[in-house]
C-alpha cells in the first residue's frame, strides 16, 4: 500500500512557488538546497520521488546509493541522458519531459537553419572584418541556399522534430522523418530502420538533428552517415552534441567548404557538456554555435516546469506517468 | 503606328541566350556592351525600349539625354530607386520587377529575423571570443526571444511581404501588416494609414520592412516611429537602407540594447548603397548586417529574369506592361 503521503525531494531551485503548493497537497516536500549536507545521510533513504532539473552536484555516488526507496524519478530538461540510470535504486521509473521545449527549441532549429543556409553569421563576420563586398562582387562558395521546394530531412519525429515540420510548411519545403516508429502524417514521408536514415541522408538540402542521446543515437551521424549526405547540405543540431562524431565532423566540413554545421549543443568532455572542443570548429567559415540556449529561457521556464509537476502529480496521485524512458536505452552509469 | 520591329537596348550580362532569342523575335536587339564607346552616340537615338538591371555606367546624364525615343523601359532588380527617372525621355513607361525575389527574400526576412530573435550572431561571436559561457550562466540582456504567439507586423504587403506572412503562420505568429491599400487577407490584420502605421508599430514583437522606396517612404522609420516600437523589438529590413534614418537607428541602437536591427541593405553614399556607414553599427551587439545578399543568388537568378524578359514582351507586342511604376513617386534625377 502507497503511504498516505509521499516523501518527494526537489533537487533544483527552477520550480516556481505555486508549483511547490500544488506538489505539497501531495506530498512531503523536501528541498536539497535546504538540507545540510550532513543531514543528507539521513534523508536520502526516505525519499521517494525526485524532481530535478540538471543533475544535482550533492547526489553523489555514495549519496544516491543512500536513496534505497527511490520509486519515480521526473526530469524538467527535456532529454535524460545526464541521468546515472545504472546507480539508480533498482525499479525507479524515470520520466523525461520531452516535448516540454517543442515549440522553442523548434524556432531555434530554423534560427539555425537559416542562418547557415543563407550565410547570415558568415557574412556579418566578414563585414566586421571590414571585408566590404556587396553581392555582386561575392566570391563563389558563398552562395546563399535557396529552401523553396528543397528536401528537409528531420532526424527524430517526436515533440521538437513535429515542431520543425510544421515550420517547414511556411517554406514550402518538401519534409522527410526519420523515425524508429512508423507514422503517417500528411505532407511528410516518413521512413525509419537503416536503409530509410540512408535514403533520407541522401535526399535532403537541410537536415535537422532532434533525437534524444541514447546507446543507439551516440554517433549516428559518424563519418560513414556524412558521407552519404550531399555535399551542399545543411546540418542542424538542436538535441545533443554527442549523436555527432566530433572528429568526422571536423574532417567532413575542412573537405566540404559547403556543407554547413550549425550546433546549440556540444561534445562532452569529462562526462559533462563543454564548449571547449578538441578541434578548432569555431575558426571554421561553415560553422556555426551558439552556448546551448535553445531550451529553457526567461519566458519559457514556466511551461515546462508545470508539465514536468503536472507529471509528477500524476505519479504521486498513484496514476501512470507519461514520458516514462527506458532505462536499458541509457546505460549511463554515474559521469561526475 | 508601332514600327514592325521595335529597338530594344539590352543593358545588362544576367539576360541567358534563350531569353535573348524570344526577344528578337519582336525586336532588334542591341546589346549595349557590344556598342563601342564612339558609337553610342549613334545607337541610343533610335533605341525604344530598354532592359537593365543594375543601372549601366556608359548611359551618363550625356547619353541618356540622347534616348529621345525611348518609350519603355524595364528592371530586372525588383526596386526601380535606382533609375534617374528626372533624366528619362518624357513619357517614357517604366516597369519594375516587383513580385519576382519575393520567395527568395521573403526567406531571407526569416534568416534576420530569427537570427536576431535568437540572437544567434551575437552568441556565435562571444564564442569566437572565446567567451564561454553555457546558457545557465548568460548575462541578463541575452534573453532569446520566442515568436509563438507573438505579433509580426510587415510594413509594406506586396510579394515580399506576403512571402514573409505565409512564413509566418508556421511560427504560430500573430500577424498586421501596414498597406497602402485596403486589403482583405485571411489571418492578416492589415492597418492603413498614419495612424494605422503607428498602431502596428506599438503591437508587433517582430517588424519587417517590405517597403519599395519612394519620395513617401525614404526615412519613413525615423526617430519619432523608433520610439513607437516596443524597446525590445526586431526590426528587420530586406527591402532599403534609405527607408531608416541612419543617426536616428544608431541612436536607438545605443540607447534600447534589447531593440535589435538586422538589415540586408545599406544607407547611400554619394548615392550608391555603400557598406560604409557613418556611425560604427557592426560594433553593436544587437546589429547585424549583410551585404545584399537576399535577392539575385545563383539559382534566383533565372526566374526573375524570365519576368523581366516576359513584361519586356509584352510592350513589344503592343500589350500594356505589368508593373508600371508612378514616376512621381521616385523624383530621382541623375545620381551617378
Amino acid at each position: 500500500m502507497r503511504p498516505a503521503k509521499i516523501n518527494l525531494l526537489v533537487g533544483t531551485d527552477v520550480v516556481d512557488n505555486e508549483s511547490l503548493a500544488k506538489l505539497a497537497k501531495h506530498s512531503n516536500i523536501y528541498r536539497l538546497e535546504d538540507i545540510a549536507e550532513d543531514r543528507l545521510g539521513d534523508t536520502l533513504p526516505v525519499i521517494d520521488a525526485l524532481l530535478i532539473f540538471s543533475w544535482p552536484k550533492q547526489l553523489t555516488p555514495e549519496n544516491l546509493q543512500k536513496m534505497t526507496r527511490l520509486k519515480f524519478l521526473q526530469s524538467i530538461l527535456a532529454g535524460v541522458n545526464h541521468i546515472p540510470f545504472a546507480n539508480l535504486n533498482k525499479g525507479a521509473t524515470v520520466s523525461s519531459n520531452a516535448g516540454a521545449y517543442s515549440d522553442e527549441v523548434g524556432e531555434y532549429a530554423w534560427a539555425l537553419l537559416l542562418a547557415a543556409a543563407k550565410r547570415v553569421v558568415q557574412f556579418h563576420v566578414s563585414l566586421r572584418q571590414e571585408k566590404w563586398t556587396l553581392r555582386r562582387t561575392l566570391d563563389t562558395g558563398t552562395e546563399v541556399t535557396i529552401l523553396h521546394d528543397k528536401v528537409l530531412g528531420i532526424i527524430g519525429f517526436g515533440g521538437i522534430g513535429t515542431s520543425v515540420a510544421r515550420i517547414a510548411t511556411g517554406f514550402g519545403m518538401r519534409i522527410s522523418a526519420f523515425s524508429r516508429k512508423t507514422k503517417h502524417v500528411k505532407g511528410v514521408r516518413v521512413y525509419s530502420g537503416e536503409k530509410g536514415l540512408e535514403v533520407l541522408l541522401g535526399e535532403s538540402d537541410a537536415l535537422v538533428l532532434a533525437l534524444p542521446l541514447t546507446n543507439q543515437t551516440t554517433r549516428i551521424i559518424n563519418r560513414e552517415r556524412l558521407a552519404q549526405m550531399k555535399s551542399t547540405a545543411v546540418l542542424v543540431n538542436v538535441a545533443r552534441g554527442e549523436l555527432v562524431d566530433e572528429k568526422a565532423m571536423y574532417d567532413h566540413l575542412v573537405a566540404n567548404p559547403n556543407f554547413r554545421y550549425a550546433t546549440d549543443v556540444w561534445w562532452y568532455k569529462e562526462s559533462r557538456e563543454s564548449l571547449k572542443t578538441d578541434y578548432p570548429f569555431l575558426s571554421l567559415p561553415n560553422f556555426i554555435g551558439t552556448p546551448h540556449v535553445s531550451g529553457p529561457s526567461g519566458s519559457a521556464t514556466g511551461r515546462p516546469v508545470k508539465a514536468a509537476v503536472e507529471n509528477t502529480i500524476r505519479f504521486l496521485e498513484g496514476l501512470k506517468p507519461k514520458n516514462i524512458v527506458d532505462p536499458r536505452e541509457y546505460l549511463t552509469s554515474y559521469p561526475y
